[in-house]
This record gives C-alpha cells, sequence and structure tokens, in this order.
C-alpha cells in the first residue's frame, strides 16, 4: 500500500525522506559494519551524532553557549517531576499557569515535591477552550519559574503570546509545537519535548536548560533525576536511546533544509489559514470551541453537527487515506494534528476531504 | 563494507535477521501505510505488539499470571531509583549485594531514600574479581528485597548461581544476562534489564514485578516513578518507545527460534568453553583474573602480558572485523562481550584471532 497522510497526535508522522535514509543505512551505518543501534554510546562514530544533533538544536532554536541540551528519557510525564525536583525547595514557589490536560499533569507531581501556586487557569466544567490574558495572571515576581505548556494537543489551544513574566523564567513543555515557530528563548529557563511529534520517534525527551538555571538546581537528588548528573557527563552519563537520537539529528537537518524555523513558521501559519479558514467558512457544518487569538497551529480541534456524522468523516477519511482524525478520547469530535512533517500539500488534501464531506452531508 | 564482528559491550549486536525484517518495512509497515515508529501508541497495530511482546518475553521466562511486565525508560539506572522508591520505607530495610560498579551504584540510591544493608561484598582495592560464596554472606531474614547484580559487564563475573535468601524475594539487575540461561524464577520479585544487550536497541528498560511485590509498593510517589503507574495502564501511562518495543519483540520471535533460553544456554555454554579454554590453555599468554566458578558467559576479561601488546591485539582485531575488545575503561584489558547474538561461529573466529596472536607474539 501507498504512505497514507499521518494526522496522528503523536507519535506522529517523520518525513520520508528521513526514513529513506534510515533505511538506506539500517544495517550498515558510517563505515562501521553495523547499526547505529548497535554501536556503543561511546564510540567516537555515535558521539559525532551526538554532539552535531545538539549544534543542530542550539541553532535552531537560536541558543548560545548560556544553553545546555540533554537527552533524558521518560517522556515530558518524568520532566513534570524533574523541574521541580531540581528547582523546588526551602524557601522557593513555582507558578504554574493551567490550560488543559498536560499543565494539570505537571501541576500535580510539583505540588508532590513543593510550594508551588496557580498563577491563572482557563479551565471551565472540566475544558479549556482558551488561553488565559495577561491581565488574567496573578504571577509570583518572585517564583522560582512559570510553568507553562506551550499547545495544547487535547483541546487546540496555544500560547500564541506567551505570558510577560517579568523576568521570571519560563518553564515550558513545548513537546507539541517546538520548533514550530519562532522564539525569544531569553525569557525561558527550561524548555522540555517528547520528540515524538515534532523532533522524531518516541523514546527521547530533549531537555534545553540555561546555564543559571543549572546553578539554581538542587543538590542531593537522586542521581538520573538531577540535571546536574546529565549535564556533566552531556547525557552519557547511562546510555541514552541512541537510534531515537540519530533520528532527531535526521529530523533537525530535514527542518534546516525547509528552511529552518523561519521557513515552517510560515508554513504552519498557510496550514492553520486554511484549516480555520475551512472550519469558519461552513459555520453550519463546522464548528471549533476555541477562541481565535487562543487557536493551535499544531492541533486543529472541530466538531462536526451530531457524533454519527462525526464519526462517518473519521471512516471516510480513514477510508481515504487519511488516518487519525478522531479527537482525544477525553473530549471527542474531530481533530487534525498537522505538525511541521505535515506538508501544506497534504493539508491541502485534508480540506478538500473536509469540504467535500461537508458538500455531501451538510 | 561487510558486517563486522560486534563485541561492544553494549548497545550490542543484534540479529541481522531481524535488522533485515526491520528495514523490510520500516517505511510502510503491518499494513498501515506508516512506520512503527509514526504510529500512534493507542493505535490496534501497535497495541498487538506491545502485548505479543510482553506475551513472549513471559513465555520465554517461564513467568506466570502472578508476573506483570512494564516497559520503561531511563535504563537500569532509574531502576536503581525507582525499586527503593517503590519498596522501602518506615520499618524496611534492604540487603544490597556488593559485586562491582553497578551494584554500587544501585546501592548508592537506595542509600538516598531509605535503610539498606550490605549484605556482602567482593571488593578488593576497589576491584571485583569474584561473587561471594553463601557463607560469607549476612543476609537479614526481614528484607524487603536482596538486590543482587546478575552479570557484571565492566569485571567479567556473573552470579553463576543465586544466593539462597531464604525466601526474602530476589531483586535483580539482569541488564547484561537477560534470558541468557535458565532462571527459577519464583525467588525474584523484580527483574529488570535495559534492553542494550540482550534484548534490543538502547532506550526501554524492561521490568518483571511479581504480583505481591506489586502489593507492597508505596503510594502517593510521583506519578511515573510509581510502579503502579505502569502496571494500572501496563506502561502506557504516557507514550512509550514504542520502536524500541517492537524491536524487543523482533528478538524475542528471533530467540524463539533459536530454541528459547535452553537452546541460546547451551550456545553461551558453549561459547564460555572455547573462550575460557584459550585463556588456560595459553597461561603464558592470556590471563584473567577471575575466579573459575564467577566467570561470566556473556563478558570475558581478559589480560594479555602488557599495555602495548592489548593495544596491538585490539588494533589487529579491529583491522580484522572484530571491534569492542577493549576492556572498560576503568580496568583496562581485553573485553569479549559475547551476548546472545554473538553466535558459536562468530565466537570460533575470535578464539582463532586470539590464538593466532598469542602465537605471533608469545
Amino acid at each position: 500500500m501507498a504512505r497514507v497522510h499521518n494526522y496522528y497526535a503523536g507519535p506522529a508522522a517523520l518525513p520520508v525522506e528521513v526514513l529513506e535514509a534510515v533505511r538506506e543505512e539500517l544495517i550498515e551505518w558510517a563505515g562501521t559494519g553495523m547499526s547505529v543501534m548497535e554501536t556503543s554510546h561511546r564510540s567516537p562514530e555515535y558521539d559525532a551524532v551526538h554532539n552535531e544533533t545538539i549544534a543542530d538544536f542550539k541553532e535552531l532554536m537560536g541558543m548560545g553557549d548560556d544553553w545546555k541540551i540533554l537527552f533524558l528519557q521518560g517522556g515530558a510525564s518524568l520532566q513534570f517531576a524533574m523541574v521541580p525536583m531540581n528547582l523546588l525547595g526551602e524557601g522557593r514557589s513555582a507558578d504554574y499557569i493551567q490550560t488543559g490536560v498536560w499543565s494539570r499533569k505537571a501541576l500535580k507531581e510539583a505540588k508532590i515535591i513543593g510550594n508551588v501556586c496557580v498563577a491563572g487557569s482557563t479551565e471551565q466544567d472540566g475544558v479549556f477552550f482558551r488561553i488565559p490574558k495577561q491581565d488574567e495572571l496573578d504571577l509570583d515576581p518572585n517564583a522560582v519559574y512559570c510553568h507553562v505548556t506551550s499547545n495544547n494537543t487535547i483541546f487546540g489551544t496555544q500560547w500564541r503570546q506567551f505570558p510577560d513574566t517579568g523576568g521570571v523564567p519560563i518553564v515550558s513543555d513545548m513537546s507539541s509545537d517546538i520548533l514550530s515557530r519562532k522564539l525569544d528563548v531569553s525569557r525561558f529557563g527550561i524548555i522540555y519535548a517528547g520528540a515524538q511529534k515534532n523532533l522524531g520517534p518516541s523514546g527521547v525527551t530533549v531537555v534545553a536548560i540555561r546555564d543559571d538555571m543549572i546553578e539554581k538546581c538542587n543538590d542531593g537528588l537522586l542521581t538520573l533525576l538531577s540535571y546536574k548528573t546529565h549535564v556533566d557527563k552531556n547525557s552519557l552519563f547511562n546510555t541514552p536511546p541512541t537510534f531515537s537520537i540519530y533520528l532527531v539529528g535526521k529530523v533537525l537537518k530535514w527542518l534546516k533544509g525547509k528552511g529552518g524555523v523561519d521557513g515552517i513558521e510560515k508554513e504552519n501559519a498557510e496550514k492553520a489559514k486554511l484549516i480555520y479558514g475551512t472550519i469558519e467558512g461552513n459555520p453550519d457544518f463546522f464548528s471549533t470551541p476555541i477562541e481565535p487569538e487562543s487557536r493551535s497551529h499544531m492541533n486543529f480541534v472541530f466538531r462536526l453537527p451530531t457524533e454519527d456524522l462525526e464519526k462517518k468523516f473519521i471512516a471516510e477519511g480513514k477510508e481515504a487515506g487519511f488516518i487519525g482524525l478522531k479527537g482525544h478520547r477525553s473530549v471527542g469530535g474531530c481533530r487534525i494534528s498537522a505538525y511541521n512533517v505535515n506538508g501544506l500539500d497534504s493539508v491541502k488534501d485534508v480540506v478538500a476531504l473536509m469540504k467535500d464531506f461537508a458538500a455531501k452531508n451538510g
């Protein structure tokens, strides 16, 4: 069969050029006579991949020498615990802004560890259909950090403008929109992302941490849960997920070939315009509960007139080669997860599918 | 170039048949029109892989319904922390037997968390060249568990017979010899292994935990560090390292094709006989500091008459296509890491290399 239009929320599509390159060298890689999966993480060949991936990530993010890049395991979910373990403690407090399921999970772990304040929340009856405005936030100027989830895969919202924290470093889970748009990294202290949406396969979490945050990290922690362990050893304290990191490296090269973050941000904006335009252009058929200024450019959440029509749309989409159009099980409806890899051409096709379905069933 | 003889200590060799099968379906897998890396961890296609891998692992290990199999991240190093976090606490103590660098690391984490006793140690001047005998152990009959490292990659020792703990469940790091030999699992409470030696690529840790140990696990832990979280969600609380698990599944099928654990144990014994026989058969040239009854069937650690000859042997070996013959940086010398995948034919070749080198340089 042919490749499908993969709109899963994550693990998500990878560039076919990347997969082809991986296939080419899967059994004999880089003149080593073995797969990259089989080489020692202490070999010079792997070392080159590791360090080039760090360099490319920093270049794409616009990060200078004051940032360290770590390749950890456990997904964003483990970062929900590691951030407060490393940074909270006696006399310290952190702000958490609540915009969805993931920020709630991050808050839950932080509460187990130390003092936290909810500096804002848009929860209404268990759902979060918007990002808070600046004047809705009650930010602590002395917080050690302010935690936000940059993009919410489940509800389809995104911080289009990050909050003004008055110099308090933002710590952000960017699992679902990392490297999808330009960022003023000077406002952030830690940025972390599970790879499986915009960076590569599942199994590696990229953590970027600024030097002044490393200095604030607690000592005496469990070894593997201490950022300092991984900074000191360049993520080689123990065996890292080498194949996943190698793949992230290839995805970053692909992104550079697409014009980097500038190029992809423009394409993502065009994709968003097409999809939201289709929803708004067919107001009797499509609707989205998300406020316009909170709408994600990654996850497009929408409803059809009835649940039966939603089921039919998802089924017919699948039949036509569009996979993953079902909304998250907790909110229902439909969702298109169009990350960096889901290109404009594919989005034109899915929009055509939407229009066609609306015309036939409206 | 051709495939080499890969004797790295880990990440280590994978069966070439497995890599070929992965290559075949890397871009379009299982009729899905996408790679296994790109599919949702909630998709029925991935679910089948996940559950079949669990079933095959249990079958090969001889584990019944009273065992749960988890796919976690963070390597054995994170298990060094998770085991005591989950099981230690008020009124509880655990025994740790010290046989090398890895058991020392496990002890270090446990000490941060709770009460532990060193029930035995073979350390002498910073090295560990043997496994303790039963009468050297000072075991606590009330310990909540007794921790051992089944095989020591660095020093080349292995528990050929596990200690008699008088009913106290053994918790064992089996990263470097899991599924290499028959095991009476009834004596164990938890068995964990980073995949990258005998099971697959790095990035997934298989944890087998018996029901009665789960019941003893603490509540109120950080979510991702609680075994109960992963047991309750069948390792799908958050996104697991799907590609690594898929590969473990393929390695397990390969192992079943080799006659399972019975078959591989016999082959590993033959390999060990060949290598130790070569060392003992050339006593003026090769030597090993390891006591005969403590010798590993996975990692073969030996010395040559001089460090210069060791360097020459490693270099000539590499030239001839034998990679990874260098001993661990902390102990020097030479090491052959011959896991399940390193077959008898390859071991015959490396033994021929040893004999030839001894004849020419002895």
